[in-house]
């Protein structure tokens, strides 16, 4: 096992956090930038790889090893990993990092060549999709959705046989569908296919990636707040044949603080009365997230997080996000938490975040796919319940508070 | 053992916290006011007490029994506690009270009575005592350290006696001593002692309290950043004596919030880069702690808390303390934090808190009461390191971030 | 002129707002309260008033006259003016200042006597107003809108008769209508009076409270947002019978910072790229703006004034407002402002405002009553331009920079 | 007068402020930047430079001519002046600008050449400088405090013939120096020069080149807080030979919002109860100003600004500084006001600055230049009292509100 490779293959490749996922995991490889915010390289998951741990990993990154050998009980190193994908746009990776201006160019310009052999093939979307994915050159020219489903599926296949892969893990990272109202099709995966055969528009684009996915026994991870995995008939087949799914939406920046502290509010036993939470992005996120039908799901996972920790819901609960240029892909929130402590006296606080979104979100993509890598191997497959750390709305699971999930995560690996 | 009562004797008995805890307890036993912020009345150390527990404590202020059985394994109902204690100041707890306008008027006029019986003992300071505190007319009369000290034990076993208590124990909520450099006196207790009988300038009021507390048998939780517990002569005589102390510094607002964060800082993997702290205080203890010498423990404590959780050092870390007067009782900082995440990139995090001083310090005394009886029932003497998660500067042990201290409570009530 | 009173008729008058400035005004006149946030007490408005200007207003509060002279260069005495008004809520004062809880107890029960005799007359309303409002009994029981004019009417001159007034001025602090898009009917006051007559659906209640006013000489103040007053019939109208009027929208909190911070931008030559607001309210009023139609002309309102002060338009704007109860009648906002430097360096400025609404409100009320009682008596009649100080929206002018508006107001009572 | 130049010397040459101003005003005549932040390219400014004004100023830098003629009656464009100076660094404004790292790397490389030719003159310290100045190599080699002026001087002179300048402006920027108590020494330039000769301590760098500039005719700007410019002696003689001075600490960031929210309060008659201000920097200037004695001119100048704009002292002010390294040229401020409201009710308003020390200081000094150099041609000599806008202690005058002194500045230039 110890020379093998396998492939990421990421819907949405050229958009923010994608692009920056591949950069930095490239960088990490060449031991040009640290890997805060990742925790899989660090104690307890980094025994799991069979390397020592250490404290401060501020000047780890000059000094592993750069092709690591690793057998079943390990995590996979990031030198296995070879990135591919799909996306409405057809630049090449650095271009793409060129364009976000995430990544200072100095470090860019250190993997140029790595970057410019990354280049998305072409997408799917269907109406769930915003307008202005639709009308992307970028596209398989085929409205039948059967005909795109074989295509992707096609591009997998293709994908691991050109690289010499032994398998692939795709990861949602497209952007904000309108959501679906769950109906007959979705129940199980015969009604599902014959939906996708006669082009019934219940079915989105997000959904026709995951059923290539478990079609090609790919492992798939959504990352967005898209309500793909929650369709009965994709989790039931990936419980079916054993595929490790994970999702979703990933808990990046305010949710993940958000989460940190519903803990503490509950273990000191304050009882919340208010939680106003409001997010400004400049980014092509935002920029989606600011239409109404796209940011609801996004809004719902949001909102939903509090009463599974505290264990009560008699408080006002508010979030907005807000599509507001001067942030770019840096991302501000102010949060307002109010609660009453001992003899009922009111008390507050009041946060102000200032996070990058895809730095915030790129090393937590590629905790996912070792994670889900391992669990893999491991045989363990349908939804990954062991990873709600990662997610606002943990599938098959239910937010319990940060310290908790990780508490959970850690028991996992031991 | 089922109606006895024990005494509770404070130190500093009209000062905010002291006088809070005093009445907020008489509310709580006369079922006036909800426990937000108290830990022992939950799951899981409701358990401890042979109540089902319940998820919110909301309503629970109307539903509890006035006076609980209690057996050996659970933690000791409220209502068997008597309070006693020491002050410069003369009032009873109800002016006392009035004067603080911290618990609303119309609560407090409901346990009048009760609080107009609470009325404090003369208490004592030496040279280390802020000067504001040496000229008050309520103190023993006396400049006798020997002589100060049988008096403290001779109110200890009075009170005890008059009371018709099973035991004692001593909480210090007095005011911020001037430091003293621990040398040859403090080594062991027969020095200590001979100090104490010699007048030697190097033993302060805190110490002749704890003394008084060892001399009684009676535990004594030093909630003040006054490094009293840190002399050996006090801990090593309490340890061979097989009595609890626990301390110090209560953990309560800005710095409990710093050791949830600091946790989080370390699960994720970001790296501290700097951490502004400030705090705005306008109570007595503003007053005290902007006074330089008597400030420099507090700072101390407040300062220490991050290495030891995050594991490295090497970050900015600043912490200020300013009397401002339109504060009051109610406490406000502001955080600014820094750190590093994915590929190097900053980020920051800021937090401004609003909190009120003795509703947050209250619930904390009595958990730590009623935790410590516990431990002393159950035959665990000297330093109560499982006591962490109350502590800024928990003895014995090293601030280990809240959620991780908070394990241990729950281990050590298993 | 010398013992004359004039009657404030209030629409709305149990409203917060309303309540704490007849509340106010009466502590004011008994010289129980400081009359900070009012201008017309102090230099240089206070000259207008006879009376030597002082630096500090503090401890002004026990030392005024109570019966005080005016002649007709001054602004008129608080203790001249009678209050009364119309509301769908039919407590008196004192019970209904003791649902709000603004003002504190203590000071409440001395003027006890004052507020009990304030009782509304019933009110009137159509369509527009929230159906809340609608479904209330203490109303004008008729369908007819000539008849509701005909009753407010004789409401006025009944007031007026009945308390020995010599003149009235209308206060509208209504809650918010749904807007009404200027029809035909609007634009002159024959057609205006004529839709009357016939009940057409594009006459809202604020505007038959305006007609009333003019028809009795009576100036109109819109302390709200509502575009009673952009109504081109009733604008013209007042001017021809040379009756006063202003508004719109009372700058009191969020907007009155942004337009003194704006002008600060323009004169330091700042480049605004991005401006976000965010409002929390726990009022009935922040409940009746979170209705989408009812919240409009307000967002309007606050997002308005940024341009005529800066003199561009290329940044971003945003204004939300939120219902949360656990503010109550305080309000806060959060501000995020970014902008430009030299040589184009980005900087940013964030604002946590804690206010109180109707404490804000009150006292520009009394000194918007007081300026245009001045301005009739001046033969000033129309829309107050000189008045924009007091308004997000000031009709007949626009937003210059609260400091220039200032000097303009200055400029007037010279 | 057409085509002269005029040279500027500052004090400081290669510290932050002045390496941007210097490279800042390349950039500007070069149409590189824009020049927000800087007030004399536009109205009423503006026209004295005999230009149209022009609403916004965004592309103002691709537009203007690069050699203005000027007149008599016009501000001198910026393309006059020729930058030299002084400093304990020795290089050039190139490489300075790239250790800063203030300006983009890209802005840089483009006026390089320029750069690469300005290059300061050894500088003076006397024992007032900090130790860290004292102990470097580009020095003048001479203990004699006489000699290091005549050094000066001839700097001046032989720098004004190279480059064939009509006059010299000198500006102080150099660092935070120990203050000096005022003495008999400092009260004539008798007294003073005698000093000088005998090499008296108390004889700061500062006096030096102030000392330096009078002798040679030219005004001098002191951009710091030191108290050079308070000297009776200096003051006094610059009177006499009519020479224009300007100062003192430049109101760059928080104090700057401090003055125009001060007179925010005195018109909206808001009573302050507390104002509490913290800064964060991490450049050079903030680690000499946390060294105590060099701070305390700062915080002097600071502290001062309140009172004399409100018009009364019975408030907290407490205003800190700290040296906070993650921060570096960045400056970032956290201010908390408590003001009283209507009927004596608290309010409170907090602000996040997030400035950019450099950014903000050196189009200040720019508008300085132009503005002594005006008043000089004018005839105006002395302290320049109509500048009270750009300093924290205005010299000769006193704070009286942001918007009040921009007042002022205009009248001047009508």
């Amino acid at each position: 096992m110890n020379n093998e490779k396998i492939g990421i293959l990421i819907v949405g490749l050229n958009g923010a956090t994608a692009n920056t996922t591949v950069a930095g995991c490239q960088l990490l490889v060449k031991k040009l930038a640290p890997d805060y915010g990742m925790i899989t390289n660090r104690s307890p998951f980094r025994q799991a790889q069979g390397v020592e741990a250490s404290a401060g990993s501020a000047l780890e990154f000059t000094e592993r090893p750069s092709r690591t050998a690793f057998t079943e009980h390990r995590l996979i190193p990031l030198d296995r990993l070879v990135f591919g994908g799909w996306d409405v746009n057809s630049q090449d990776a650095y271009q793409t990092a060129g364009r976000h201006q995430i990544i200072p160019l100095n470090l860019l310009q250190k993997i140029k060549k790595h970057l410019e052999g990354i280049r998305p093939m072409k997408g799917v979307t269907t109406s769930h999709d915003a307008g202005l994915f639709q009308s992307q050159k970028h596209l398989k020219q085929t409205n039948s959705l059967q005909k795109k489903l074989d295509l992707l599926v096609s591009d997998v296949i293709n994908f691991k046989k050109r690289n010499d892969l032994q398998k692939i893990i795709i990861v949602f990272l497209g952007s904000s569908l309108k959501p679906v109202r769950p109906g007959r099709i979705h129940e199980n995966i015969q009604n599902f296919k014959k939906a996708v055969r006669r082009n019934h528009p219940g079915i989105t684009s997000g959904m026709l990636y995951a059923l290539a996915a478990l079609e090609t026994n790919s492992p798939f991870i959504d990352f967005t707040a898209n309500n793909t995995l929650e369709i009965k008939a994709l989790a039931d087949y990936a419980r079916s044949k054993n595929i490790p799914l994970a999702g979703q939406d990933g808990k990046t920046g305010q949710t993940m603080i958000k989460t940190a502290l519903a803990q503490l509010l509950k273990i000191k036993n304050f009882k919340l009365t208010g939680w106003y939470s409001t997010n400004l992005l400049g980014n092509m996120d935002g920029q989606i997230l600011s239409l109404p039908e796209h940011g609801q799901e996004k809004l719902k996972d949001k909102s939903g997080v509090l009463a599974p920790i505290l264990g009560y819901e008699d408080f006002d609960h508010r979030v907005d996000i807000n599509y507001y240029t001067p942030r770019g892909d840096n991302k501000e929130a102010w949060d307002n938490i109010d609660f009453l402590g001992w003899l009922g006296q009111p008390m507050s606080l009041k946060i102000n975040w200032l996070g990058r979104d895809s730095i915030l979100a790129g090393p937590l993509v590629l905790d996912l796919i070792r994670l889900v890598e391992y669990a893999q191997r491991r045989g363990r497959g349908g939804l990954q319940t062991q990873l709600a750390f990662f997610f606002k709305n943990p599938l098959g699971s239910k937010p319990q508070g940060l310290f908790e999930e990780y508490r959970m995560l850690e028991q996992f690996l031991k």
